[in-house]
C-alpha cells in the first residue's frame, strides 16, 4: 500500500527512465519491508527548472551559470 | 481549513468532473467534521499515464495491456 | 488508482469520522470518475493547530481569539 | 535541509517573481530557523484554475463571476 | 537535487529499515538519471492505521480482518 | 488562496518560530503575488531526523557524526 513521489527537474527524462525509477523503488518496498507490488504507487513529477529552487536560486538560474 | 489533494492520472478528466470532485469533497468535509465551505481548499492533480506506476509498472504500459 | 490527502488540524477526529471520509471521498471518485474502489488510496494527515497557519496566524492563536 | 512546497494558481506567474518567492523562503527559513540555504529546496506548483477548488467552486469559475 | 516522499503505514518500520530505504531510493537515482546523492532528498512518512484508507476502508479495520 | 507545506527536521523548533514562519512566508506572498492573506495557507511539518534522509544517510546518523 506504499505511495512513493518522486519530484526531479523537468530536464529530458525519458519514459524507459521513468519506468526504471517506478520498478527500483517498489522492487525496494517489497525487498526492505515485505510491501506487496500489487499495491505500491509510484508519481514521479517532473518540475520546471524555474519552478524549483536551491541556494536560494532558480535551478534555471543555476544551469546558465553551469551548475 | 482543509486542503485536500486528489492525484488522478491524466485521462480526459472534463471541468464538469473536476466541479463536481470540488463540490463533493467539500460537502463531505462539511457534514462529516462541520468544516466551513469557504475555507475548503481541494487541489486537483493531473498527472501523466507514463508517471504514474503501480505493480512496479507504467500505467501507460498497463493500458497497452488493456488493464 | 487514485491517491488523495487530506489535510485538517489535529483537534479530536474520531477513528469512525475517518472512515467516513475515507468512504466518501472513495464512493466520490467512484461515481464521478468510475475509479476502482480498491485501488483509491486515502490518507488523512491531522496537523497541531500550532502548526497550521491562516491568515497569517496560528490556528492556536486564532482559537484563542474564539475564531 | 528544509523543503518547501508552495501552491498558487496558475495565472501569469513570472520567472522573476518565482525568483524573489525562492529567496524570500530561503531566505525566511535562515532568519528564523538558522538552516543553511545551500541545501534549502523550493517547489513551486502552478495549478490551472480548473483543478483549483474554494469554498466548493472551481477558481475558474470564480473567475469569471469577478472573484 | 531529487525529492523523494515515501508514505507508508506506522507498524513498526525500524530505524535500520529506514536507513535502507533511503540509501536505496537515493542510489536508484544516481543509477538510472545520474542525481548526485549528496543533494538527494528523502522523507518518510508513517501514518497511523486508522487515517489511510484503501478500498474505501481503514486499514486498521483491514487488520482486523486479516488484512 | 495559496497553499504553502514547509518540511524541516523535529528538532526543537518553537512555537514561536513557527509563527514567524506562517508570518513571514504569508507576507511573502503578498508582496510578491498580491496574494490575500486571508486565504493563504501554511503548513509546517516537523519531521524526525531518523525519517529524513540526506546524502543517502538518515539525518540522525549525520547528527551523530556532528554534521
Amino acid at each position: 500500500m506504499p505511495y512513493v513521489n518522486i519530484k526531479i527537474t523537468e530536464e529530458g527524462v525519458t519514459s524507459e527512465q521513468k519506468a526504471k525509477l517506478i520498478e527500483g523503488v517498489t522492487n525496494l518496498l517489497k525487498d526492505v519491508l515485505g510491501k506487496n507490488p500489487a499495491t505500491t504507487m509510484v508519481v514521479i513529477d517532473e518540475v520546471p527548472t524555474d519552478n524549483w529552487g536551491v541556494g536560494g536560486e532558480q535551478v534555471s538560474s543555476r544551469r546558465k551559470r553551469g551548475l
